[in-house]
């Protein structure tokens, strides 16, 4: 047999310059561990509640009223149907008129980022982002060669103040930043909320430092008491917030569905540079009729019920074993409890400890724009199911109990 | 009300490097004439046939059977079904083995193109490419800053000679391909097929010249007497063709679903790139169900008798109207009829005064690539209804006429 032509250093010389910023490891490869685990890592949601009846029946539905523009080519800015129902809805939620050009269909909120980068980012450029962030959207942002300026989080999102300072000393360097990107609705990872406040502050900083905000909403419609402050987006009357949204969280995440919510005039120039034909005119519309007939609605009602029953039960359980060694505020949604681990107590060593407990948690340098990681952990309380919340929070807390004593804490 | 903040101009301010390249042209935005037209201009599959009772039952088959994994993230590389399905009927099909390792799934071969691009190129490089081609194709690899080489076609696909002349020109310049592209079954639009000579040839000429074939291999498996030659992957043990496919062709336009089948050290960095967190596995394991349970291959069987059966009355009715002012090569399969217009008639004109009939056929520069359109129209016989093909191709004969007498042609 002769040697391939194809060796990993071999493509390591032909490839581009953006493939070499990111390296040949693959992300989200999918090598399932063989172990059974009790996951709290991922941002997955809930098994049992898949919407899989609702999903064929609106297969069915579409395929019977529309089956040649389902089984079609839908055009770059994807199926009309979609986009008018997302407006409808958001005009609806948020009480600002969202228009069907206000919309681009993406494959999924990543893919959304991914062509918002593609088509603003060169070498160079830079982008503040909240630290910690979702590592995914960091990746994309660094692939394209931009620079990355940490803003910190507290209890109420973003600290615009700090926000405030970084911008400005750009600006006495001449500079500016393409854009803001945020996570302000029930932050991934730090599960917070920015405050009305906040984004008030924001938006005049975006105005005032001629840049916008990417605002990436892939949990704001999973609160639990109350809905989140509007949109930048809505607060902008749609000039300086761009919304990424997702059908991944509120349906799932195997369809790859979501949207751009911006400006037209951007929203058209990021459909010019998309080579792709557009995402599923079938998905697309099986989404379209599931806002249509209420399910959509329905079940993010319901969804809402099972998450704050999951963040419930965890807390119940953290409180019985984990107690003497964490703080955290609690999220008013979405998927993430972010724990503050106690002085002298290392995430990475708790980390490693549960671990070994068949317990997986979020944790490490990749969720922080700077790399430098604070002593927290993710415990994503949306997948695991719900009676395994209380063994593994238990052995959550052995393993810190277990790291406590070895670095001699009380 | 204010100005709005976003104005096409200060879009064209603040946008990329690739998106600048491209302009704020929409491709294939789907903006539909509001006339009924006889189309033979859009590459896309018959109406009545597409198989939305086969898609709606394996949606139902996979929902019922493993509900969690399709409606869950799949994995960058896609679904590991369908990659193991596209694995064994690849081997199946071209005798050579295909493992899972050799397969990514793309969201379409528009996209899996260009997932290879963005993988491979950097602005400079070089990409020969046939000429015509499909302009999708061209404007991706645009996008990137590449050159492209045109390397002309006849009855036998790609004149590999002309391409030894232009690689031997640039290896005199040091320089090299970073790959061949070229669509080698049934071309879009030329409708010619490579021949095994060729084929052999070309993958000789990739060696020597240290470069390998991109395939475009939409139309592949809708042959109309037999397959068509080996593919260049399988000629060289999947060591110098790469090949992108799509089950647009051979299911639905409407899924947005294809793959990239190449050396695993090449698929591994592709995926190493990418950021969308993967292609549907929704979609992915509907597909691998119906390459299992067999519809996947009757399908494409009925396909293929009724293009031949379009294609054949597309003949009739060219020998009837259209006999004095073309001459063209019959394909063997694909869905495009490549038509030369005698000297002194104008494609140009043809094609407005088509328009004008109602009647749209592909024509223009946007097939070239290097800009010098010859005197041919694209007839896509595939998706036009059967009884108006005959209606159709009589008002294109009365353009053809028209044209003819006004440029003072016998």
């Amino acid at each position: 047999m002769a040697e391939p032509y194809w060796t990993p250093e071999r493509v390591d010389q032909v490839v581009s310059a953006r493939a070499r910023i990111l390296g040949p490891q693959v992300w989200a490869a999918a090598t399932p561990d063989p172990r059974h685990l009790i996951s709290f890592a991922g941002g997955l949601p809930d098994i049992p509640s898949l919407p899989a009846e609702e999903l064929l029946r609106a297969a069915r539905t579409v395929l019977d009223r529309e089956r040649k523009e389902a089984l079609e080519y839908g055009g770059t800015f994807g199926p009309l149907p979609l986009r008018d129902a997302i407006a409808e809805r958001w005009t609806r939620l948020e009480g600002v008129p969202v228009s069907r050009d206000h919309v681009i269909i993406a494959s999924g909120s990543a893919h959304a980022i991914g062509m918002v980068c593609e088509t603003l980012l060169d070498p160079g450029d830079i982008v503040m982002v909240e630290s910690p962030n979702f590592p995914g959207s960091m990746r994309t942002i660094r692939s394209f060669g931009a620079e990355m300026v940490a803003i910190p989080l507290d209890a109420d999102g973003m600290r615009t103040d700090v926000l405030e300072v970084k911008l400005a000393e750009l600006a006495a360097q001449g500079r500016r930043a393409k854009f803001i990107y945020c996570i302000p609705n029930h932050q991934n990872p730090a599960g917070c909320t920015m405050s009305l406040a906040r984004r008030e502050h924001l938006l005049d900083l975006a105005r005032r430092y001629d840049t916008f905000v990417l605002e990436d909403d892939a949990y704001g419609e999973l609160w639990f008491e109350e809905p989140p402050p509007p949109s930048i987006f809505a607060l902008s009357n749609g000039e300086h917030g761009v919304k990424v949204c997702s059908f991944s969280k509120t349906i799932a995440t195997g369809l790859r569905m979501g949207w751009i919510q911006g400006p037209p005039a951007l929203i058209s120039r990021i459909a010019a540079l998309r080579y792709d034909m557009g995402s599923s005119p079938f998905l697309g519309r099986v989404i379209a009729e599931m806002i249509r007939n209420g399910d959509l609605d329905r079940h993010i009602d319901r969804l809402r019920g099972i998450y704050r029953r999951k963040l419930e039960r965890v807390e119940e359980a953290l409180a019985r074993y984990c107690a003497p060694y964490v703080i955290y505020t609690r999220p008013k949604g979405g998927f993430f409890l972010w724990l503050e681990l106690r002085e002298g107590l290392s995430s990475r060593d708790v980390h490693l400890a549960a671990n070994e407990r068949g317990v997986i948690v979020g944790q490490g340098p990749q969720f922080f724009a700077d790399g430098k990681a604070t002593n927290h952990l993710r415990l994503a309380f949306s997948y695991v199911a719900m009676e395994e919340i209380e063994e593994g929070i238990q052995r959550l807390g052995e393993a810190m109990a277990d790291v406590a004593a070895r670095s001699g804490l009380k």
